[in-house]
C-alpha cells in the first residue's frame, strides 16, 4: 500500500513556503522493492537514512546530506523489536508519524518506508546477522547480548530491500556505526556508509529522541555528559596518556550531578573497540548514563599523537 | 585479475565440437563486482551456481538450467573453510580447477568465480549469518554446530557480490537448500532459489564429489543408500505411517552392507525439519553414512496423503 501524504509546509511555523510538500509513505516490503527496482532501472543513486522515527535535527542532518548527494532518498522508520531487551523502552519509545511525515516532506525525502513489525518478522522468522563479540559485547552491548545482533539483522534486511548506494548514520551511535561498517565490509554488502557528526543542543547535549523522557531537572543535569567528554578531550590535549586517570576524572565530573547514574565511561581504540593501556592513536571516549527514565549515550573521537 | 582461459572442447572425449570454448575466470571480488555492475546496468538476468568445484553431472545440470533461463551465468568455486569442522576433509576435498574450467567453458558459463580464501576472510573478518537452531542443529548439523552458519555466511557474501536473479541448488543437499531458502526469505535477499533433482549413477548412487574417495569395494556397497531410501518410499506408498517402524527397516537395509557406518536415518517434516509422530504430509527421508573415508548423504521427498 502506498499512500500519498500532503502536508502544508506552512503549518510548521517558522519555515513558511508556498509549496505543498509531499512524501510517499510506503508500508509494505513489496511496494518498496517495486519502487527501488524502478529507480535502479533508471540508474538513480539511492541514499538511505534508517531511523526509529521521532525525528530531531540529527536525523534531519542525515536526510539533508542524502538529499544533497543522491538522486533518490529513502528514510525508514522502524522501531526494531529485535534490538530492545525485555526490560527496555520499546513500548515507550517516542512515536509521531504525522510529525515525521511532515518533516520528511519538508526535507524532500522521496519515500518514507514504514514497514510493519509483523511483515519484517513473521512467525517463522529465525535469521540472525552479527559481527564478532569484540564489537558487540562491550560498551552498549555489554549487558545486552542480543542488542547489536538485532541491529545488524534489521539493517541487513533494510539494505537488501532498499539496496542503497549510500547509507547515512550519525556518530552519536558510534558503536552501532562501527558494527554496521564491519558487517557491510565482511559480508560484501556493497553500500557506502556515510557518518555525520553528532548534532547537539546549545548546551552540548547530544540530540536524541530519548531526551523527551527527561524532566526539567534531569534536562538541566544532562549537559554534564558532554562537559565530561570535553574534559577528557582537554586532558588528552594537555598530554594525559593514562586511561585510568582520565576515566576517573571523567566519572567524577559526571557524578557532580547527583541525578546521573553512570553506566559506563570508557576509552577505547576507535577501530577495534579494544581497551588501551596508553592513550594513543585514535581514541573513542564514550559515556552511557541513566538519567531518570532515559538512557543517554554520547562520545567523542580524539586523535592522540603516538609520539607525544 | 581476469584471465581468459581457452580449452579445446574436443579434448573432453565424447563431446566433440569444432568450437574453442572459453570461460572468463575471475579471482578477485572487485573484478567480479565490476562485471556484475556492467551486466546489471545492461539489464541482464543473472543466474548463479555456487559450488565447491570438482564438477560432476549434478553441477552441470544446475549450470545447464541457469544457461537455459538466464542471460548471464556465473558459477563459483570456493571450498569454504567456515563450513568444515576441524576433523573434516577440507584439505583432502577434491580440487581440479583445470578440468572444472574446461567443463564450465563447454557449458557456456560466462564467468567462473574462484575467490581466494584470504580475500573472502581477511584476518579481521568476524561476521556471521545464520538461521534458527531448529534448521541447523539437526541432521547434518547435529554434531557440527558451525557447519550451516558457515554455509549461510559464505552464501550471503556470494549473493551480495554476484547479485543474481536466480540461484541454482541441488536437492541432494536438501537441508542446505532449505536453510538457504530460509535465509533468503528472512533477510529479504531478493533472489529466486531454483532447486533441481539429485543426479544419480545408473545404480542409484547420488553423484557427489566425495564419491571419488570410495574404494572399489566401498563403491559396490554405496548404492544401498538409495535402495534404503526407495524402501522407505515403498513403505510409505503401501501405507506405513509409523516413523519408528520405517526408520528401523531403512537402517536394517543399510546395515546389510557391513562397510557402511550409519550416521543418521531420519524422517522429518520437509518444511520445518521437525520430527513427525505420524508419517503424513510432505516427508523428507534423509540418510548420512560413512563409507571408508567418505561421508555420503542422500534424501528423498515423499508426499504422503494425510487421510490415507
Amino acid at each position: 500500500m502506498i499512500a500519498e501524504r500532503n502536508s502544508a509546509a506552512s503549518s510548521i511555523g517558522a519555515n513558511k513556503t508556498k509549496r505543498t510538500a509531499k512524501v510517499k509513505v510506503v508500508t509494505t516490503i513489496r511496494e518498496m522493492e517495486i519502487v527501488i527496482e524502478r529507480w535502479r532501472g533508471n540508474r538513480k543513486k539511492i541514499g538511505f537514512v534508517p531511523t526509529m522515527g521521532a525525528f530531531h535535527e540529527g536525523h534531519l542532518s542525515l536526510i539533508r546530506e542524502a538529499r544533497k548527494t543522491c538522486d533518490r532518498v529513502v528514510a525508514s522508520i522502524f522501531v526494531n523489536p529485535l534490538q530492545f531487551g525485555p526490560q527496555e523502552d520499546q513500548e515507550a519509545y517516542p512515536r509521531d508519524l504525522k510529525r515525521d511525515t511532515r518533516l520528511a516532506a519538508q526535507e524532500k525525502v522521496d519515500v518514507l518506508f514504514v514497514p510493519a513489525a509483523k511483515e519484517m518478522y513473521p512467525p517463522d522468522f529465525t535469521a540472525q546477522v552479527k559481527v564478532g563479540d569484540q564489537y558487540i559485547r562491550t560498551l552498549c552491548g555489554k549487558n545486552r547480548p542480543e542488542h547489536f545482533a538485532g541491529v545488524t539483522t534489521v539493517v541487513t534486511k533494510l539494505l537488501n530491500i532498499i539496496r542503497p548506494h549510500k547509507t547515512f548514520l550519525g556518530q552519536k551511535d558510534y558503536q552501532q556505526v562501527l558494527i554496521i561498517q564491519r558487517m557491510v565490509v565482511d559480508l560484501n554488502v556493497g553500500c557506502e556508509i556515510v557518518v555525520l557528526p553528532t548534532i547537539r543542543e546549545n548546551d552540548g547535549l547530544a540530540k536524541s529522541s530519548r531526551n523527551s523522557y527527561l524532566s526539567e531537572e534531569e534536562r538541566r543535569a544532562a549537559p554534564a555528559i558532554y562537559q565530561a567528554l570535553k574534559l577528557a578531550e582537554g586532558m588528552l590535549q594537555v598530554g594525559e596518556r593514562n586511561p585510568k586517570d582520565m576515566l576517573e576524572a571523567v566519572t567524577k565530573r559526571l557524578r557532580t550531578e547527583s541525578l546521573m547514574d553512570v553506566e559506563y565511561v570508557a576509552a577505547k581504540n576507535a577501530y577495534t573497540l579494544e581497551d588501551v593501556n596508553i592513550l594513543a592513536g585514535r581514541i573513542l571516549v564514550a559515556i552511557a548514563v541513566r538519567l531518570g527514565k532515559a538512557r543517554l549515550i554520547d562520545n567523542i573521537m580524539v586523535d592522540v599523537p603516538s609520539g607525544s
